[in-house]
């Protein structure tokens, strides 16, 4: 048995994966196994299946043991090896995670996942701290919605956005080829970062998308079909981007009033919201707005862009996948250097070189907090900006050429 | 110039290219140029402005003079560079064709396209004997949907059956991730081959998709909820792959049949069929369809894959790019070789290793007809049998590895 430094203390670790699975989550998790294994005072390194579902059930598998090349292997697999958890621990819950923790002296919790999770771990943390319990808690950031304060950018956020600009790319072209009217619903309930990596689609002159639509922006009905038809007569064709958590100005989700409207029953998560994934209300209903009002004889075609968003297998950033390693083994390094607790930051030091930073920050400063699209990058007439394309190029990697006949279609 | 040989005619080439885009499309248009061109009797090789539209209305661009590496450029960019049509040219549209040949001098005319596309060719190829005047047409094979006759697969097939094989491999780990009843609508009107795609996800004991509909057999609404039920008991899961054109045995889409009855507006193309796609209608009808029969609670999600599966930027099969260039270049170096018209054909000559050869078919072998999943592929309870993964896997080309933490869920 190894004996703990001074600032170590000795035990078991648990690690967990939770919310929406990605195509770099398990990045994390070897991140934070291969950093911890075989370091004074760690004993074994427990992930919990399906997350805080399996801790409050005693359900973990042992990680310390496992060769590298398979960790290597686990890491380059999309979505959540552990399993993972859409609930949201209240206090109460939370009370149970610990007392599994203090059963099995844990001492060392690391949580993989978005703002929810993060407040997970703030909660676990202040129980240990109200008990006189040494416990060192550690979010590692993920999600592809890329809304986590203080953080330049999310693991898992990169890759999915690869994912959005190579289907926008095919998209456009497939736009030119056969000209008409497309929407493309896209992941994001309150943050547009996602909807806006369309804009990588952006190559040559008048290619699409040409109208973006977030939740940032209250969406007008009328405005749209202004802009629609102003795209489609300049250039005989429109390519649109629409977030699937675009609002109006009373902050009523689109989607939501319309399949409500049209007398579909709208899910609700245990986090009180609607469901609005993986339903092609919103862009159905867009289409039909669209011929109603500008012609049935358009061609008008929607598709909502699915789960294949989070964790296509084989369309991962090596950017994102690195950091995302990255970021747990950061996560790792800090819980072994003494009485801390908090969660790891992503900053970016410089654009060129592409150069970034992991810093601690205190888990309040994420815990169930939400960023959004920066105003910088919101236009006039639906549109993004250019410089979100600098923010974002490093972040999605080298992106598949087009090579055009004609410049126009 | 040059001097024609004795079996080739002088005059000008037209190429077109027909009905939805593919990954590889380009790939075979660019076949047919640096085939023919420098040839002797070559002249111009003009490319169609989105195909018969542009024939008719002598919209066309040369592209003979086009240097090798930026042609090279545009083979490996997905979508048709020429832009395409859905028109589906009668009797006297084909005339108009033929007028704009005869004015031009072309004499050799490339179609690039389904069966309607080779249906096309074998009408101005039969006004061209009929008129005594010599027109060399060749028909290039392309689809996703893998539906003409005389093919082992067609051009395009690869590409789009490796973009339903990731997307469900990640579908897959997602599903099991987050547990639940997942349906995910693929391309195929009539044809389930890229329906059966999602076997390839198959990679482990338990993985789905554990149930799959094709339009080859007759869906019934009562064995579905049977089937699903079961794999849910079994698996706690249950990831479902289903073609858009499921029928029920009276060959009436279960699409189409269900939006006219919930009051929506049923669009027909110019060849009279519904249009399916782009819509999430039969997915959310489904899941509703569950829900209703097994659980107002259960979990159930559906995506329908939309046009990415036809043109996903970088998702692209290593042999299905080179097929779809030999395509090309196999029907122009039948062009050449003296008065004959047709199709090519790939055809399969061993599995292991993987061969292929090219031969020229008659136009009225593939003009017009649908090829479908051969019935020794189709199982019972709603599955394909493991011999078309033999069958696919050199036409998807090398799929990304999954390496998992548990067996089980």
């Amino acid at each position: 048995m190894s004996v703990p430094a001074a600032n170590t203390i000795k035990g078991n670790v648990v690690i967990g994966q939770s919310g929406g699975p990605t195509a770099v989550i398990n990045q994390s998790l070897v991140g934070v196994v291969e950093t911890l294994r075989g370091k004074p005072g760690i004993d074994k390194i427990l992930g919990a299946i399906h997350a805080v579902k399996g801790i409050t059930n005693d359900q973990y598998i042992e990680l310390q043991d496992i060769p590298q090349d398979r960790l290597d292997r686990v890491a380059a697999t999309p979505s959540a090896a552990l399993g993972s958890s859409r609930d949201k621990p209240d206090a109460e819950y939370c009370k149970k995670i610990f007392a599994s923790f203090e059963k099995q002296n844990v001492r060392y919790f690391f949580y993989i996942g978005g703002n929810d999770s993060s407040d997970t771990c703030r909660i676990v943390n202040d129980l240990g701290r109200q008990n006189g319990y040494e416990l060192r808690c550690f979010h590692v950031p993920k999600t592809i919605d890329n809304d986590l304060q203080q953080n330049d950018h999310t693991p898992g956020f990169g890759s999915a956005a690869r994912y959005v600009a190579c289907a926008f790319i095919g998209d456009n072209l497939d736009n030119r080829s056969l000209p008409g009217i497309k929407l493309n619903v896209i992941m994001g309930r309150h943050a547009g970062f996602l909807t806006a990596a369309s804009v990588m689609a952006r190559q040559n002159p008048e290619d699409g998308p040409h109208l973006i639509y977030v939740p940032e922006v209250a969406f007008d009905e009328m405005k749209f079909l202004a802009d629609v038809d102003r795209v489609y007569k300049k250039h005989g064709r429109c390519l649109i981007a629409v977030s699937e958590g675009i609002s109006d100005k009373h902050h009523v989700p689109i989607s939501a009033r319309l399949a409500e409207a049209q007398g579909h029953t709208v899910e609700r998560d245990m986090h009180g919201n609607v469901s609005l994934s993986g339903s092609g209300a919103l862009g159905d209903f867009l289409s039909v707005h669209i011929k109603n009002n500008l012609g049935k004889k358009l061609r008008v075609r929607a598709d909502t862009f699915g789960y294949a968003q989070r964790c296509f297998a084989g369309c991962v950033s090596p950017t994102d996948a690195e950091e995302a390693r990255m970021a747990g083994r950061k996560a790792a390094e800090l819980a072994l250097m003494g009485d801390l607790d908090g969660s790891v930051a992503i900053v970016r030091k410089s654009d060129e070189p592409y150069k970034v930073e992991y810093k601690r920050i205190e888990l309040s400063d994420v815990a169930g907090k939400t960023r959004v699209l920066d105003r910088k990058f919101l236009l006039d007439d639906n549109n993004i900006d250019d410089s979100f394309r600098k923010y974002l190029a490093p972040l999605v990697g080298p992106l598949p050429a087009v090579e055009l006949l004609r410049v126009n279609r």
